[in-house]
Protein backbone atom coordinates (compact mmCIF):
# COMPACT_ATOMS: atom_id res chain seq x y z
CA UNK A 1 0.00 0.00 0.00
CA UNK A 2 2.79 2.31 1.07
CA UNK A 3 4.47 1.68 -2.29
CA UNK A 4 1.24 2.27 -4.93
CA UNK A 5 0.49 5.43 -2.44
CA UNK A 6 4.07 6.96 -2.89
CA UNK A 7 4.06 6.25 -6.68
CA UNK A 8 0.81 8.27 -6.74
CA UNK A 9 2.49 11.21 -4.70
CA UNK A 10 5.32 10.98 -7.31
CA UNK A 11 3.14 11.26 -9.61
CA UNK A 12 1.67 14.34 -8.47
CA UNK A 13 -1.22 12.83 -8.70
CA UNK A 14 -4.48 13.89 -5.65
CA UNK A 15 -5.15 10.81 -3.44
CA UNK A 16 -8.23 11.01 -1.78
CA UNK A 17 -8.86 8.09 0.97
CA UNK A 18 -11.65 7.03 2.47
CA UNK A 19 -10.83 4.56 6.16
CA UNK A 20 -13.53 2.53 6.84
CA UNK A 21 -14.75 -0.76 9.32
CA UNK A 22 -15.68 -2.50 6.55
CA UNK A 23 -19.86 -3.48 6.78
CA UNK A 24 -20.60 -1.39 3.85
CA UNK A 25 -23.51 0.88 3.67
CA UNK A 26 -24.59 3.91 1.45
CA UNK A 27 -23.04 5.99 3.87
CA UNK A 28 -19.42 5.00 2.74
CA UNK A 29 -20.29 4.95 -0.61
CA UNK A 30 -21.37 8.22 -0.80
CA UNK A 31 -18.07 9.12 0.70
CA UNK A 32 -16.64 7.21 -1.87
CA UNK A 33 -18.90 9.18 -4.68
CA UNK A 34 -17.31 12.42 -3.10
CA UNK A 35 -13.70 11.58 -2.99
CA UNK A 36 -13.94 10.02 -6.73
CA UNK A 37 -15.49 14.10 -7.58
CA UNK A 38 -12.09 15.55 -6.32
CA UNK A 39 -9.24 12.95 -6.45
CA UNK A 40 -7.84 10.21 -8.64
CA UNK A 41 -6.97 7.74 -7.35
CA UNK A 42 -9.00 6.87 -4.22
CA UNK A 43 -8.15 4.66 -2.05
CA UNK A 44 -10.52 3.19 0.69
CA UNK A 45 -9.69 0.60 3.70
CA UNK A 46 -11.36 -1.69 5.81
CA UNK A 47 -9.82 -2.27 9.19
CA UNK A 48 -12.10 -3.31 12.38
CA UNK A 49 -9.05 -1.33 14.76
CA UNK A 50 -9.32 -3.19 17.94
CA UNK A 51 -7.91 -0.57 19.89
CA UNK A 52 -10.74 1.73 19.42
CA UNK A 53 -13.25 -0.81 21.31
CA UNK A 54 -12.99 -1.17 24.94
CA UNK A 55 -12.67 -4.67 26.84
CA UNK A 56 -17.14 -4.83 26.70
CA UNK A 57 -17.46 -3.56 23.39
CA UNK A 58 -18.34 -5.23 20.19
CA UNK A 59 -14.79 -6.10 18.53
CA UNK A 60 -15.61 -9.80 18.54
CA UNK A 61 -19.02 -9.21 17.17
CA UNK A 62 -18.75 -6.39 15.13
CA UNK A 63 -20.30 -7.06 11.50
CA UNK A 64 -17.01 -8.44 9.24
CA UNK A 65 -18.39 -8.79 5.45
CA UNK A 66 -15.25 -8.22 3.65
CA UNK A 67 -15.91 -10.07 0.36
CA UNK A 68 -19.20 -8.08 -0.80
CA UNK A 69 -17.55 -4.71 0.60
CA UNK A 70 -14.37 -5.76 -1.50
CA UNK A 71 -17.18 -6.12 -4.51
CA UNK A 72 -18.86 -2.67 -4.06
CA UNK A 73 -15.25 -0.83 -4.08
CA UNK A 74 -14.74 -3.09 -6.76
CA UNK A 75 -17.93 -1.28 -8.82
CA UNK A 76 -16.92 1.97 -7.35
CA UNK A 77 -13.81 1.93 -9.13
CA UNK A 78 -11.73 2.62 -5.67
CA UNK A 79 -8.09 2.05 -7.24
CA UNK A 80 -6.93 0.07 -4.00
CA UNK A 81 -8.40 -1.43 -1.20
CA UNK A 82 -6.13 -1.59 2.12
CA UNK A 83 -7.00 -4.43 3.84
CA UNK A 84 -4.50 -5.05 6.88
CA UNK A 85 -4.07 -7.21 9.49
CA UNK A 86 -4.22 -6.70 13.31
CA UNK A 87 -0.78 -8.13 13.77
CA UNK A 88 0.39 -6.05 10.96
CA UNK A 89 -0.86 -3.05 12.42
CA UNK A 90 -0.27 -3.87 15.85
CA UNK A 91 3.37 -6.07 15.99
CA UNK A 92 4.57 -7.04 19.08
CA UNK A 93 6.31 -4.40 20.78
CA UNK A 94 3.71 -1.60 19.64
CA UNK A 95 3.58 1.14 22.21
CA UNK A 96 2.24 4.73 20.52
CA UNK A 97 -0.29 6.28 21.13
CA UNK A 98 -1.73 9.58 19.57
CA UNK A 99 -4.41 11.57 21.45
CA UNK A 100 -6.41 14.60 21.40
CA UNK A 101 -6.99 16.02 24.78
CA UNK A 102 -10.07 17.25 26.22
CA UNK A 103 -12.51 16.35 23.81
CA UNK A 104 -11.46 13.12 23.23
CA UNK A 105 -12.80 12.68 26.90
CA UNK A 106 -16.26 14.01 26.76
CA UNK A 107 -19.24 12.96 25.16
CA UNK A 108 -18.15 9.77 23.28
CA UNK A 109 -15.37 9.86 25.05
CA UNK A 110 -16.67 9.79 28.42
CA UNK A 111 -19.02 6.69 27.42
CA UNK A 112 -16.14 5.00 26.01
CA UNK A 113 -12.53 5.70 27.20
CA UNK A 114 -9.87 5.07 25.33
CA UNK A 115 -12.28 5.05 22.22
CA UNK A 116 -10.55 7.70 20.17
CA UNK A 117 -7.53 7.52 21.42
CA UNK A 118 -7.36 4.08 19.49
CA UNK A 119 -8.92 5.93 16.21
CA UNK A 120 -6.57 8.55 16.51
CA UNK A 121 -3.95 6.32 16.91
CA UNK A 122 -5.30 4.34 13.42
CA UNK A 123 -6.21 7.13 11.16
CA UNK A 124 -2.49 8.47 11.85
CA UNK A 125 -0.95 5.00 11.09
CA UNK A 126 -3.65 5.10 8.07
CA UNK A 127 -2.71 8.39 6.82
CA UNK A 128 1.05 7.30 6.73
CA UNK A 129 0.62 4.47 4.98
CA UNK A 130 -2.18 5.86 2.43
CA UNK A 131 -0.77 9.55 2.04
CA UNK A 132 -3.69 11.31 1.54
CA UNK A 133 -4.24 14.39 -0.03
CA UNK A 134 -7.95 14.13 1.26
CA UNK A 135 -9.59 11.73 3.69
CA UNK A 136 -13.56 11.76 3.72
CA UNK A 137 -14.91 11.25 7.16
CA UNK A 138 -19.04 10.65 7.99
CA UNK A 139 -20.87 13.42 9.97
CA UNK A 140 -22.59 10.81 11.92
CA UNK A 141 -19.52 10.59 13.68
CA UNK A 142 -18.94 14.23 14.03
CA UNK A 143 -17.03 14.02 17.03
CA UNK A 144 -14.42 11.55 15.41
CA UNK A 145 -14.32 13.84 12.55
CA UNK A 146 -13.87 16.58 14.45
CA UNK A 147 -10.66 15.35 16.60
CA UNK A 148 -9.20 13.67 13.49
CA UNK A 149 -9.07 17.60 12.24
CA UNK A 150 -7.45 18.58 14.74
CA UNK A 151 -5.16 16.01 15.18
CA UNK A 152 -4.11 16.41 11.52
CA UNK A 153 -3.98 20.15 12.18
CA UNK A 154 -2.11 19.63 15.33
CA UNK A 155 0.57 17.26 14.03
CA UNK A 156 1.00 19.24 10.39
CA UNK A 157 -0.40 16.78 8.31
CA UNK A 158 -0.54 17.24 4.37
CA UNK A 159 -4.14 15.79 4.75
CA UNK A 160 -7.23 17.59 4.68
CA UNK A 161 -10.27 15.86 6.21
CA UNK A 162 -13.70 16.13 4.54
CA UNK A 163 -17.11 15.69 5.90
CA UNK A 164 -20.02 13.82 3.98
CA UNK A 165 -23.62 14.00 4.82
CA UNK A 166 -25.19 11.56 7.10
CA UNK A 167 -27.19 9.20 4.48
CA UNK A 168 -30.35 8.03 5.78
CA UNK A 169 -33.06 4.91 5.80
CA UNK A 170 -36.33 6.26 4.29
CA UNK A 171 -37.55 6.76 8.30
CA UNK A 172 -34.54 9.16 8.90
CA UNK A 173 -32.54 6.36 10.64
CA UNK A 174 -28.68 7.12 10.23
CA UNK A 175 -27.02 4.16 8.28
CA UNK A 176 -24.43 2.69 10.46
CA UNK A 177 -23.19 -0.93 10.33
CA UNK A 178 -24.50 -1.46 13.96
CA UNK A 179 -28.18 -1.20 12.91
CA UNK A 180 -27.59 -4.89 11.66
CA UNK A 181 -27.51 -5.48 15.53
CA UNK A 182 -31.19 -3.99 15.77
CA UNK A 183 -34.46 -6.38 16.81
CA UNK A 184 -36.93 -5.77 14.38
CA UNK A 185 -39.15 -3.80 17.17
CA UNK A 186 -35.74 -2.08 17.89
CA UNK A 187 -35.18 -1.03 14.13
CA UNK A 188 -38.68 0.35 14.47
CA UNK A 189 -38.32 2.68 17.30
CA UNK A 190 -34.87 3.92 16.40
CA UNK A 191 -36.26 5.81 14.01
CA UNK A 192 -37.31 8.68 17.20
CA UNK A 193 -33.63 9.58 17.13
CA UNK A 194 -34.32 11.81 14.05
CA UNK A 195 -37.84 12.84 14.94
CA UNK A 196 -36.05 14.03 17.86
CA UNK A 197 -33.31 16.09 15.54
CA UNK A 198 -35.61 17.08 13.46
CA UNK A 199 -38.37 18.43 16.50
CA UNK A 200 -35.07 20.28 17.79
CA UNK A 201 -33.95 21.88 14.15
CA UNK A 202 -37.80 23.29 13.74
CA UNK A 203 -37.99 24.37 17.11
CA UNK A 204 -34.91 26.50 16.23
CA UNK A 205 -36.47 27.58 13.43
CA UNK A 206 -39.25 28.52 14.96
CA UNK A 207 -37.46 30.86 17.28
CA UNK A 208 -36.37 28.53 20.38
CA UNK A 209 -32.66 30.18 21.34
CA UNK A 210 -32.49 28.27 24.81
CA UNK A 211 -30.13 25.21 24.45
CA UNK A 212 -31.53 23.80 27.54
CA UNK A 213 -35.11 23.94 26.46
CA UNK A 214 -33.70 22.10 22.85
CA UNK A 215 -32.19 19.67 24.89
CA UNK A 216 -35.25 18.67 27.06
CA UNK A 217 -37.57 18.54 23.80
CA UNK A 218 -34.95 15.94 22.60
CA UNK A 219 -34.93 14.27 25.67
CA UNK A 220 -38.56 14.38 26.35
CA UNK A 221 -39.20 12.70 22.14
CA UNK A 222 -36.47 10.16 22.64
CA UNK A 223 -38.04 9.37 26.33
CA UNK A 224 -41.40 8.79 24.51
CA UNK A 225 -40.03 5.90 22.90
CA UNK A 226 -40.10 3.15 25.31
CA UNK A 227 -37.22 0.62 23.92
CA UNK A 228 -34.81 3.86 23.66
CA UNK A 229 -33.03 4.78 26.77
CA UNK A 230 -30.42 8.26 26.82
CA UNK A 231 -27.12 8.11 27.10
CA UNK A 232 -26.63 11.41 26.63
CA UNK A 233 -28.77 14.28 24.36
CA UNK A 234 -26.57 17.42 23.77
CA UNK A 235 -26.53 20.82 22.17
CA UNK A 236 -22.41 21.66 21.69
CA UNK A 237 -20.71 24.82 19.20
CA UNK A 238 -19.65 22.86 15.97
CA UNK A 239 -16.24 24.05 16.59
CA UNK A 240 -15.21 23.42 20.04
CA UNK A 241 -17.96 20.22 21.24
CA UNK A 242 -18.23 22.33 24.35
CA UNK A 243 -22.04 22.76 25.35
CA UNK A 244 -23.50 26.20 24.67
CA UNK A 245 -26.12 28.15 26.90
CA UNK A 246 -28.00 29.99 23.38
CA UNK A 247 -27.67 28.46 20.17
CA UNK A 248 -26.42 31.93 18.31
CA UNK A 249 -23.44 29.89 15.97
CA UNK A 250 -23.68 26.70 14.07
CA UNK A 251 -23.88 23.62 16.76
CA UNK A 252 -25.09 19.72 16.80
CA UNK A 253 -27.71 17.87 18.66
CA UNK A 254 -25.84 15.23 19.25
CA UNK A 255 -27.69 11.98 20.61
CA UNK A 256 -26.48 8.79 21.78
CA UNK A 257 -29.11 6.38 22.41
CA UNK A 258 -29.67 2.66 23.42
CA UNK A 259 -31.83 0.60 21.83
CA UNK A 260 -31.69 -2.60 23.90
CA UNK A 261 -28.37 -3.58 23.67
CA UNK A 262 -27.21 -1.36 21.00
CA UNK A 263 -26.03 2.34 21.03
CA UNK A 264 -26.36 4.11 18.19
CA UNK A 265 -25.22 7.76 17.79
CA UNK A 266 -27.09 10.43 15.14
CA UNK A 267 -26.72 14.33 14.94
CA UNK A 268 -28.05 16.76 13.14
CA UNK A 269 -25.70 20.73 12.50
CA UNK A 270 -27.99 23.17 13.61
CA UNK A 271 -27.85 26.76 13.20
CA UNK A 272 -30.11 29.75 13.75
CA UNK A 273 -31.31 31.38 9.93
CA UNK A 274 -29.45 29.50 7.91
CA UNK A 275 -30.26 26.03 6.14
CA UNK A 276 -28.08 23.16 6.94
CA UNK A 277 -26.33 22.66 3.93
CA UNK A 278 -22.93 24.11 5.47
CA UNK A 279 -18.81 23.65 4.80
CA UNK A 280 -17.51 21.11 3.59
CA UNK A 281 -14.68 20.99 5.33
CA UNK A 282 -13.56 21.74 9.28
CA UNK A 283 -12.57 25.41 9.21
CA UNK A 284 -9.98 25.04 11.51
CA UNK B 1 9.09 25.04 4.85
CA UNK B 2 6.90 22.37 3.59
CA UNK B 3 6.84 23.57 0.37
CA UNK B 4 10.38 22.97 -0.02
CA UNK B 5 10.24 19.47 1.65
CA UNK B 6 7.18 18.81 -0.81
CA UNK B 7 9.45 19.80 -4.10
CA UNK B 8 12.64 17.85 -2.90
CA UNK B 9 9.96 14.67 -1.95
CA UNK B 10 8.33 15.10 -5.68
CA UNK B 11 11.56 15.53 -7.53
CA UNK B 12 12.50 11.81 -6.02
CA UNK B 13 15.56 13.58 -3.82
CA UNK B 14 16.63 11.94 -0.63
CA UNK B 15 15.74 14.17 2.16
CA UNK B 16 18.26 13.97 5.09
CA UNK B 17 16.76 16.04 8.41
CA UNK B 18 18.82 16.74 11.01
CA UNK B 19 16.70 18.73 13.77
CA UNK B 20 18.35 20.83 16.84
CA UNK B 21 17.50 22.84 19.51
CA UNK B 22 20.45 25.07 18.74
CA UNK B 23 23.61 25.96 20.63
CA UNK B 24 25.23 23.76 17.96
CA UNK B 25 28.56 21.93 19.00
CA UNK B 26 30.79 19.31 17.37
CA UNK B 27 27.98 16.79 17.75
CA UNK B 28 25.38 18.34 15.83
CA UNK B 29 28.13 18.92 13.04
CA UNK B 30 29.00 15.60 12.73
CA UNK B 31 25.19 14.65 12.44
CA UNK B 32 25.33 17.02 9.39
CA UNK B 33 27.90 15.61 7.95
CA UNK B 34 27.00 12.38 7.96
CA UNK B 35 23.42 13.08 6.88
CA UNK B 36 25.09 14.80 3.92
CA UNK B 37 27.06 11.70 3.00
CA UNK B 38 23.62 9.75 2.20
CA UNK B 39 20.98 13.01 1.56
CA UNK B 40 20.48 15.74 -0.83
CA UNK B 41 19.20 17.75 0.26
CA UNK B 42 20.06 18.33 4.15
CA UNK B 43 17.47 20.14 6.29
CA UNK B 44 18.10 21.17 9.58
CA UNK B 45 15.95 22.75 12.03
CA UNK B 46 16.40 24.98 15.31
CA UNK B 47 13.27 24.84 17.60
CA UNK B 48 13.50 25.16 21.49
CA UNK B 49 10.26 23.06 22.15
CA UNK B 50 8.79 24.34 25.62
CA UNK B 51 6.68 20.79 25.53
CA UNK B 52 10.06 18.98 26.53
CA UNK B 53 10.74 20.74 29.12
CA UNK B 54 9.04 20.63 33.11
CA UNK B 55 8.01 23.53 34.81
CA UNK B 56 11.04 23.83 37.23
CA UNK B 57 13.81 22.81 34.60
CA UNK B 58 16.26 25.51 32.31
CA UNK B 59 13.31 26.38 29.25
CA UNK B 60 13.68 29.98 29.86
CA UNK B 61 17.67 29.89 30.30
CA UNK B 62 18.58 27.27 27.87
CA UNK B 63 21.48 28.56 25.32
CA UNK B 64 19.92 30.49 22.45
CA UNK B 65 22.67 31.49 19.46
CA UNK B 66 20.65 31.70 16.60
CA UNK B 67 23.04 33.61 14.47
CA UNK B 68 26.00 31.73 14.74
CA UNK B 69 23.79 28.52 14.69
CA UNK B 70 22.52 29.28 10.78
CA UNK B 71 26.33 30.46 10.28
CA UNK B 72 27.69 27.00 11.09
CA UNK B 73 24.52 25.57 9.30
CA UNK B 74 25.22 27.42 6.32
CA UNK B 75 28.90 26.76 5.94
CA UNK B 76 27.98 23.11 6.23
CA UNK B 77 25.69 24.20 3.18
CA UNK B 78 22.58 22.69 4.27
CA UNK B 79 19.85 23.26 2.02
CA UNK B 80 17.58 24.87 4.40
CA UNK B 81 17.04 25.58 7.97
CA UNK B 82 13.54 25.35 9.75
CA UNK B 83 13.38 27.97 12.52
CA UNK B 84 9.63 27.76 13.49
CA UNK B 85 8.22 30.08 16.46
CA UNK B 86 6.37 28.43 19.51
CA UNK B 87 3.27 29.90 18.82
CA UNK B 88 3.70 28.66 14.92
CA UNK B 89 4.22 25.17 16.63
CA UNK B 90 1.94 25.55 18.97
CA UNK B 91 -1.19 27.53 18.01
CA UNK B 92 -4.26 28.53 20.52
CA UNK B 93 -5.84 25.11 20.99
CA UNK B 94 -3.68 22.87 20.01
CA UNK B 95 -4.12 19.90 21.87
CA UNK B 96 -2.34 16.39 20.31
CA UNK B 97 0.38 14.61 21.65
CA UNK B 98 2.06 11.54 20.54
CA UNK B 99 3.32 9.13 23.28
CA UNK B 100 5.03 5.79 23.45
CA UNK B 101 4.13 3.86 26.11
CA UNK B 102 6.48 2.38 29.29
CA UNK B 103 9.90 3.60 27.89
CA UNK B 104 8.67 6.70 28.13
CA UNK B 105 8.42 6.98 31.75
CA UNK B 106 11.41 4.91 32.98
CA UNK B 107 14.91 6.16 33.27
CA UNK B 108 15.25 9.98 32.13
CA UNK B 109 11.44 10.05 31.83
CA UNK B 110 11.27 9.08 35.78
CA UNK B 111 13.05 12.10 36.41
CA UNK B 112 11.78 14.38 34.07
CA UNK B 113 7.97 13.29 33.62
CA UNK B 114 6.13 14.47 30.25
CA UNK B 115 9.64 14.97 28.68
CA UNK B 116 9.57 12.14 25.90
CA UNK B 117 5.85 12.90 25.62
CA UNK B 118 6.97 16.57 24.49
CA UNK B 119 9.93 15.18 22.25
CA UNK B 120 8.09 12.69 20.86
CA UNK B 121 5.20 15.20 19.79
CA UNK B 122 7.36 17.91 18.52
CA UNK B 123 9.53 15.42 16.36
CA UNK B 124 6.42 13.82 14.52
CA UNK B 125 5.33 17.40 13.75
CA UNK B 126 8.87 18.09 11.92
CA UNK B 127 9.24 15.47 10.65
CA UNK B 128 5.31 15.74 8.87
CA UNK B 129 7.06 19.25 7.93
CA UNK B 130 10.16 18.18 6.37
CA UNK B 131 9.23 14.97 5.38
CA UNK B 132 12.62 13.30 5.38
CA UNK B 133 14.12 9.85 4.27
CA UNK B 134 16.40 9.78 6.84
CA UNK B 135 16.47 11.89 10.33
CA UNK B 136 19.98 11.45 12.28
CA UNK B 137 20.32 12.07 16.13
CA UNK B 138 23.04 12.45 18.27
CA UNK B 139 23.76 8.65 20.36
CA UNK B 140 24.30 10.14 23.79
CA UNK B 141 20.13 10.95 24.19
CA UNK B 142 20.14 6.84 23.50
CA UNK B 143 16.75 6.99 25.14
CA UNK B 144 15.11 9.70 22.82
CA UNK B 145 16.56 8.24 19.64
CA UNK B 146 15.27 5.00 20.61
CA UNK B 147 11.81 6.30 21.57
CA UNK B 148 11.66 8.06 17.76
CA UNK B 149 12.51 5.03 16.35
CA UNK B 150 9.55 2.96 18.22
CA UNK B 151 7.24 6.16 17.36
CA UNK B 152 8.50 6.03 13.48
CA UNK B 153 7.98 2.62 13.32
CA UNK B 154 4.39 2.32 14.93
CA UNK B 155 3.43 4.95 13.46
CA UNK B 156 4.34 3.56 9.96
CA UNK B 157 6.35 6.85 9.18
CA UNK B 158 8.40 6.82 5.75
CA UNK B 159 11.27 7.81 7.99
CA UNK B 160 14.57 5.63 9.03
CA UNK B 161 16.32 6.73 12.19
CA UNK B 162 20.35 6.83 12.14
CA UNK B 163 22.46 7.55 14.89
CA UNK B 164 25.12 9.10 14.91
CA UNK B 165 28.40 8.62 17.37
CA UNK B 166 29.00 10.73 20.61
CA UNK B 167 31.65 13.08 19.79
CA UNK B 168 33.43 14.06 23.07
CA UNK B 169 35.62 17.05 23.90
CA UNK B 170 39.49 16.00 24.72
CA UNK B 171 38.92 15.08 28.55
CA UNK B 172 35.80 12.63 27.08
CA UNK B 173 33.17 15.03 28.48
CA UNK B 174 30.13 14.37 25.86
CA UNK B 175 29.41 17.15 24.04
CA UNK B 176 26.42 18.57 25.02
CA UNK B 177 25.01 22.21 25.03
CA UNK B 178 24.46 22.32 28.60
CA UNK B 179 27.96 21.97 29.36
CA UNK B 180 28.09 25.67 29.01
CA UNK B 181 25.97 25.92 31.77
CA UNK B 182 29.03 24.34 34.28
CA UNK B 183 31.72 26.21 36.08
CA UNK B 184 34.88 25.79 35.85
CA UNK B 185 35.72 23.14 38.23
CA UNK B 186 32.54 21.50 37.77
CA UNK B 187 33.54 21.40 33.88
CA UNK B 188 37.08 19.67 35.21
CA UNK B 189 34.74 16.96 37.39
CA UNK B 190 32.38 16.49 34.46
CA UNK B 191 35.13 14.28 33.25
CA UNK B 192 34.35 11.58 35.59
CA UNK B 193 30.96 10.61 33.37
CA UNK B 194 33.58 9.36 30.46
CA UNK B 195 35.97 7.49 32.94
CA UNK B 196 33.21 5.55 34.82
CA UNK B 197 31.94 4.53 31.22
CA UNK B 198 35.36 3.86 29.97
CA UNK B 199 36.14 1.46 33.12
CA UNK B 200 32.66 -0.69 33.03
CA UNK B 201 33.62 -1.30 29.30
CA UNK B 202 37.26 -2.28 30.33
CA UNK B 203 35.46 -4.56 32.98
CA UNK B 204 33.13 -5.86 30.85
CA UNK B 205 36.29 -6.47 28.41
CA UNK B 206 38.28 -8.39 31.30
CA UNK B 207 35.21 -10.90 31.10
CA UNK B 208 33.43 -8.87 34.32
CA UNK B 209 29.60 -9.79 33.11
CA UNK B 210 27.64 -9.22 35.92
CA UNK B 211 25.53 -5.97 35.49
CA UNK B 212 25.31 -5.15 38.69
CA UNK B 213 29.18 -5.24 39.70
CA UNK B 214 29.32 -2.81 36.62
CA UNK B 215 26.72 -0.82 38.23
CA UNK B 216 28.33 -0.10 41.35
CA UNK B 217 32.10 0.03 38.98
CA UNK B 218 29.93 3.25 37.74
CA UNK B 219 28.78 4.78 40.87
CA UNK B 220 32.07 4.20 42.72
CA UNK B 221 33.86 6.01 40.15
CA UNK B 222 31.48 8.41 40.31
CA UNK B 223 31.16 8.81 43.46
CA UNK B 224 34.71 9.48 43.46
CA UNK B 225 34.67 12.86 42.74
CA UNK B 226 32.74 14.89 45.56
CA UNK B 227 31.21 18.05 42.89
CA UNK B 228 28.68 14.59 41.15
CA UNK B 229 25.88 13.21 42.59
CA UNK B 230 24.06 10.45 40.55
CA UNK B 231 20.63 10.54 39.30
CA UNK B 232 21.20 7.19 37.61
CA UNK B 233 23.74 4.70 36.88
CA UNK B 234 21.81 1.75 34.78
CA UNK B 235 23.47 -1.03 32.78
CA UNK B 236 20.25 -1.73 30.17
CA UNK B 237 19.39 -3.68 26.98
CA UNK B 238 20.62 -2.03 23.77
CA UNK B 239 17.08 -2.29 22.45
CA UNK B 240 14.71 -2.86 25.33
CA UNK B 241 16.21 -0.76 27.42
CA UNK B 242 15.14 -2.56 30.07
CA UNK B 243 17.67 -3.74 33.30
CA UNK B 244 19.43 -6.86 32.60
CA UNK B 245 21.47 -9.43 35.22
CA UNK B 246 24.26 -10.18 32.84
CA UNK B 247 26.18 -8.73 29.58
CA UNK B 248 24.92 -10.84 27.05
CA UNK B 249 24.22 -9.07 24.44
CA UNK B 250 24.47 -5.60 23.12
CA UNK B 251 23.60 -2.83 26.26
CA UNK B 252 23.84 0.68 27.18
CA UNK B 253 25.94 1.48 30.42
CA UNK B 254 23.90 4.88 30.97
CA UNK B 255 24.67 7.97 33.33
CA UNK B 256 22.41 10.75 34.48
CA UNK B 257 25.10 12.71 37.05
CA UNK B 258 24.51 16.44 38.69
CA UNK B 259 27.17 18.70 38.41
CA UNK B 260 25.97 21.45 40.66
CA UNK B 261 22.97 22.20 38.79
CA UNK B 262 23.84 20.99 36.18
CA UNK B 263 22.35 17.91 35.18
CA UNK B 264 24.54 15.78 32.35
CA UNK B 265 23.68 12.23 30.99
CA UNK B 266 25.95 10.60 28.97
CA UNK B 267 25.92 6.47 27.65
CA UNK B 268 28.51 3.54 26.29
CA UNK B 269 27.30 0.62 24.30
CA UNK B 270 28.82 -2.26 25.38
CA UNK B 271 28.94 -6.02 24.40
CA UNK B 272 31.02 -8.70 25.38
CA UNK B 273 33.84 -9.53 23.08
CA UNK B 274 33.22 -7.03 20.19
CA UNK B 275 34.30 -3.47 19.64
CA UNK B 276 32.05 -0.95 19.60
CA UNK B 277 31.59 0.02 16.17
CA UNK B 278 28.02 -0.84 15.67
CA UNK B 279 25.17 -0.77 13.56
CA UNK B 280 24.14 2.77 12.74
CA UNK B 281 20.28 2.50 12.92
CA UNK B 282 18.05 0.80 15.61
CA UNK B 283 16.94 -2.46 14.30
CA UNK B 284 13.72 -2.25 14.97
Amino acid sequence: MKEIARRARSEQRIIGFVPTMGALHAGHLSLVAYAMQNCDPVFTSIFVNPKQFGPQEDFAKYPRTTEPDAAKFGAARVAALFLPEVAEMYPPGFSTSVNVEGLSDRLEGRTRPGHFRGVTTVVLKLFEIVQPHFAYFGRKDAQQARLIAIMARDLNLDTQIVLGSIVREEDGLAMSSRNAYLRPEERKAAAVLHRALEAARDALRAGERDALQLQQLLRRIIESEPLARIDYAEIVDEQSFEPVVRVARPCYALLAVYLGQTRLIDNMLIAPATDDAHELTFDL
